[in-house]
């Protein structure tokens, strides 16, 4: 088995956004928007803020508390939309309950939704109008498999899971006409009855439905390469912060059968935060 | 083999709209734009003013010569959008070359969309927001599905065709997270591989490529239920057009292995014009 390692991936590509970075005459910039005080949260955007200083890009966080009102939200988004010197705007979900996650992406300028979850960006992605922003995990998803040089076109692809933000994006990002793209594409869910039957013939397997260790050896067939989606905390007594991240898939259960798969932590989980520094590279160049 | 009667089910929802239609103290309004001479687009048009007729939704066609500017037809939609008594707007495919479908689809109003082409309309069927129009053939699938006691919760869908008006659309509609729907859901196209394993496979079977008889009783699996999209001219020199119709699926050599499936004529073709008209009387009450 060949691991697909996503920080290595993730390192060159954010050397030659450095590189793009420092020859710009002005400096991009992103707006990180947070409400309440989610671990998880907390912890993705700290990440996306030490990448970014990295590539050179400026950033800025806005913490919310968790009781926010959905309009003063609308209202700083408006703000941020307006703002000449902001390139990109992110809001990190997940939102408190009270709050519509879908009337809140909705509100970022499609020009500076570098996080692909506007309406009209979706629709874009459906229409395979590359003018629009992708989401940036399916973004990292297929850039993964691209430099792992697995090919895909007219392959079986079965995607576990049919959330807004990976499976569905990531089911039409790689079934474009385009080269690299032109996947034939499975999506599997919870009420999904011959899952099994559709994982073991799948290509490739991409596990995103958030089960941790979900994805065993016998449910894919041999050599099949596997992206694990998933980021869980389960508890360990044995690390100081008395959790550890595992992934979608068993990794030690499935490394005998697939040709590549890639680690949780450092598979999709870097490339997700580069695919951001990048689109927020190109709401640079579009808001000038 | 059960026939699955688009005809009849359009009557009936036809005879329910018509109903409705006659209590409303306006009248509602669709407009049809047709751009060249394309016979196929003749005939379409003529059968949605008909039935429009039938349902007591005022309608009114405006033909563009082949050769209109893009400025001309976007200007003429600009109207249209702004005109309080027209409260649905539908520009027929195909367009000549020349023309963006893209472009021209995305300028009709999202409340005035009936076809659900536009932009921002696909991005809600995505997020599942059903405040947006869905396209018209999809919407027919899943209520003929729906009439016909197909039960598709958990069962394995498999789409032929990606394309953005039904291959893509469908399999949206049909995974969303909602009683009646809930499917797994492939999508095969040309560059498919596996083709014949994955509709072997599928429970039900949704024929939209385009390719005439291309489906056969080989391909599918005992007791499947078979959709078929497909509307193709093919040459007859014994009917007094010269052509006759036929569907993407070989009806004959798949009638004994399927346990139900429409024909073509009569099958998702009514469909798509009786949904037309939902989609209509719909538009009537969002711009009112």
């Amino acid at each position: 088995m060949e691991l697909i390692d996503g920080n290595l991936v993730s390192r060159k590509i954010l050397s030659e956004l450095a590189e793009e970075v420092a020859r710009l005459s002005g400096i991009p910039k992103v707006v990180f928007i947070r409400v309440g005080n989610h671990p998880a949260s907390i912890s993705y955007l700290n990440k996306k803020q030490k990448v970014a200083s990295e590539v050179g890009i400026r950033s800025e966080l806005l913490a919310f508390s968790e009781d926010v009102e959905e309009q003063a939200l609308l209202a700083q988004i408006d703000l941020l939309n307006a703002e000449k010197s902001v390139h990109g705007i992110l809001v990190q979900a997940p939102l408190p309950s009270h709050l519509s996650e879908q009337t809140v992406f909705n509100r970022v300028s499609p020009l500076k939704d570098v996080d692909g979850f506007n309406v009209i960006n979706i629709g874009k992605l459906f229409q395979e109008d590359s003018a629009g922003f992708v989401p940036c995990t399916p973004l990292g998803i297929a850039e993964l498999l691209e430099q792992s040089e697995v090919n895909i076109e007219g392959k079986h692809i079965v995607i576990l899971g049919r959330s807004l933000i990976v499976g569905k994006p990531t089911a039409l990002l790689l079934m474009q006409r385009a080269k690299k793209r032109n996947a034939t594409v499975t999506i599997c869910h919870s009420k999904t009855e011959n899952l099994f039957e559709l994982t073991r013939m799948a290509d490739v397997v991409v596990a995103a439905m958030g089960k941790p260790l979900f994805l065993k050896g016998n449910m894919i067939k041999k050599g099949a390469v596997v992206i694990d989606v998933g980021i869980n905390r389960v508890p360990d007594a044995s690390k100081s912060t008395g959790y550890k991240l595992v992934g979608d898939v068993d990794f030690n259960d499935v490394t005998p059968i697939a040709s590549k798969m890639t680690p949780v932590p450092g598979g999709v989980g870097p490339m997700t935060v580069t695919m951001l520094m990048r689109n927020t590279l190109r709401a640079y160049y579009l808001n000038n």
